[in-house]
């Protein structure tokens, strides 16, 4: 067995066991780890890392939009879950319950939150009086609990880690042009931080957010075809500004209910990029939420001069804001190359004796599997320029895949011959009866509905459609 | 009623009654409000800025130090809890408990982590094989749960948002050494991010952490003389290692036992800044973790050109990494200077038609409320000079206090007016029977014990002293 097949084969084929490579390549390159209670997972550090960057990254886009961040309970009493009619059918069944504290049976069971609007909606209700308060903007990055019955690590796990955001408007209109601007920094975001490509669109009812009146979902393509819903933006009208009583008194001296939004991504977003780019090696994680963007790994590193010239290069690398690791384990080469090729690391850098000598590195790009020479000299525009390249790259594969694995569908079999491979863009008249037929016949169900509506039928029942859907399996 | 105050009347009298001007000043600032389950709190958005710039300041020195970041679940199977003794002794009273999930009854009951020892241990069990594996040095930043009877926001409620780090390292010595340093790295976090001077020591038998060989901890005088345990370092020896099974393959092939050390910080820090630097006025904020560094006032602010100097300000200020915010509301400057004042913003500029004509701004420092006039010119300097003076002061304030309300005490009834007004350091024989009498004698308990032991009699029972301690009533 050839060295570079050690590794792989410890990793289940990308295109025959999809399920089996996502679960050997996250507990094999340490991302994540089962916790104790069924479910639930741990985060290890090279996955926390990635978590942390897209906190950063995203944190500063709501700050830059003058979103501000708070912290609110985690345990929410029981009687607020039921005050709103839909949210508490659609979250009820899936929560955690504390019945007993400090050694005694609790008066009213407290609920672990599975999302905050409830507790935040009191609170608003407390805090709003004027319409000087509004728009009230807060987010909250924290911990939420949903009992799941099958779980995988990052995709669906019964606790995990997200950031919700809750806004509060005077008007109606405000607050569902803030839901489809949330929406749109979701999708830059993707693209740009993630180097993921999305399509973005309105749930349909039976799709969306329990409580709201209106969804909209950002939905990425994973490597199956399958789809993973990747962030959502809620529109709740007045329902939640009416259940907890968010009244502000308006310029007129009339007091107003206001108008509620909210919005989250999660952990989940660490799973969409692992099978976005993921390949047959291991992870491909894009560079602006790499632990490690650039290793470097000293070759005859107990040459003289060796291990000095790749630290030098590493200071030189660092001081211009990269996340550099120099490998200097007494593994050989040929099997630090196959573990940092496993976790994903954009670039690696192969530095000996010869090329000190010839003032050249090598630097072999993950996501194309290609070497190439660079000058030393040059190193840190050189290596700043391949990192735009790998990023441009990693965006333009998984696009070109969209695009070729969305296919129109007139008929359900063609739909059915659709999401076997990707998804299907199709006409729908609407009905919930043929949403639920189409799940019933293909397993798959409405992702988003576009907003160029052009197909003219209903894939189901061959009606007018009111809607083109894109349809598809989804995690 | 003069204009400056109609605010300092809303604030309790900071000598004659600190409990309620605490209240007044965490809520009318908005530091945090309560929440709806009795004992928990609401951060809000001026309170979680302050918590964010101590996470930042944290986070790096855990980095530079090589601790790596992880999450570990929330829920803690009960069975873990009584693995190691004296742990679930000293948490099953206070904790939270989750008997149903998903609808349906759990067959073991879950606990909200009061701390994660337990759970960490069991996945230290899983991951550590041999020597290399170690040592093993994780921090996460989360939430926990307390059930609390007497609870007040930051100080002591249900549930606080902390940072908890875990190492295992081979010999107790190393882990021992790590326990120390990060008592070292708390104190030097405390006096040069929160200006707070702190005593660190040892704990004694009873005060030390349930299941720990050692508890170290860093207490900081409070305004009433009254001191705040404000960080605690831990050495567990091989309690936690042998509950849990970490055991790692020595160099000499022999199957050992690790050592584990942890340690914690938590929203406490908040309130022991609020107590160590506030004054009849409200808050004083340490200008490392303020929200708002500088507050930019503008005089006669309809005047042209006014707001305009002060945004140009306002940006120069920020070039260079200062927190700022200019105040261009409605509302008068008298009543903006009093705001800003309870909010603690340590520099408040002031910047009018005259003082633009002069080419001047007038700052008020928040720590001495004394104005001083400055060139525009040099404006950036003179800012940040005048925030490190600022630093200076508020620790060398809170460093004199301490130093003036510590005072020896031979014998109960010394010890009892000491601890009236401040510390007193007292000789100890190291008998609990001394420890629990000085308790129900003078409401005070040993909060650490000197590193200097120079105290020749128990202040208790008379006989040698084995420790010198620092005794305190404490929150």
């Amino acid at each position: 067995m050839a060295k570079n097949d050690q590794f792989v084969s410890q990793i289940a084929d990308i295109e025959t066991d999809f399920p089996q490579w996502y679960t050997d390549v996250v507990l094999k390159t340490k991302l994540v780890d089962y916790g104790p209670v069924k479910g639930t997972m741990v985060i290890r550090p090279y996955g926390y890392a990635i978590w942390e960057n897209i906190q950063r990254e995203m944190d500063a886009r709501f700050k830059a939009r003058g979103v501000e961040n708070a912290y609110f309970p985690l345990l929410i009493p029981m009687s607020f879950m039921t005050k709103e009619a839909e949210h508490v059918e659609g979250f009820a069944p899936e929560v955690a319950v504390v019945t007993h504290a400090g050694g005694a049976k609790l008066e009213e069971p407290l609920v672990v939150r599975p999302t905050s609007e409830t507790i935040i909606g009191h609170m608003y209700g407390k805090w709003v009086e004027s319409w000087r308060d509004l728009p009230l903007r807060l987010n909250q990055w924290c911990n939420v609990m949903r009992w799941e019955k099958t779980t995988r690590p990052f995709l669906r796990t019964s606790e995990f880690l997200w950031q919700e955001g809750h806004s509060v408007y005077a008007s109606g209109e405000e607050a569902e042009e803030e839901t489809l601007a949330m929406l749109r920094l979701y999708e830059e975001f993707a693209k740009t931080v993630l180097c993921m490509p999305v399509l973005t669109g309105r749930k349909t009812e039976k799709e969306k957010f329990a409580g709201a009146a209106a969804t909209y979902g950002m939905e990425a393509m994973m490597h199956d075809g399958k789809s993973l819903q990747s962030g959502t933006t809620h529109y709740m009208g007045q329902n939640f500004a009416k259940a907890f009583g968010v009244q502000y008194t308006d310029k007129d001296g009339e007091l107003k209910y206001g108008y509620t939004m909210s919005y989250g991504v999660s952990t989940r977003l660490i799973g969409a990029l692992i099978m976005t780019h993921g390949d047959a090696r291991g992870l491909v994680l894009p560079p602006p939420v790499a632990p490690v963007q650039v290793v470097i790994v000293p070759i005859a590193q107990k040459k003289e001069g060796v291990l000095e010239a790749c630290k030098s290069l590493g200071e030189r690398l660092r001081k211009t804001g990269l996340r550099v690791t120099i490998d200097d384990s007494d593994n050989s080469p040929g099997w630090k190359f196959n573990e940092w090729e496993m976790k994903g690391v954009p670039l690696r850098v192969e530095l000996g004796p010869r090329d000190i000598e010839n003032g050249v590195l090598t630097v072999f790009r993950r996501d194309t599997c290609e070497k190439q020479e660079l000058l030393l000299s040059e190193a840190e525009n050189a290596v700043a320029s391949l990192l735009g390249s790998v990023c441009k790259e990693l965006y333009a594969r998984a696009e070109k895949r969209m695009r070729e694995r969305i296919v129109p569908a007139n008929t359900l079999s063609e739909l059915l011959s659709g999401v076997e491979g990707g998804f299907v863009r199709a006409g729908w008249c609407g009905e919930r009866a043929c949403e639920d037929k189409v799940k019933e016949f293909a397993q798959a169900t409405a992702r988003v509905m576009d907003e160029t509506h052009d197909m003219p039928f209903c894939v189901c029942c061959g009606k007018k459609a009111k809607h083109t859907v894109f349809f598809a399996r989804a995690y």
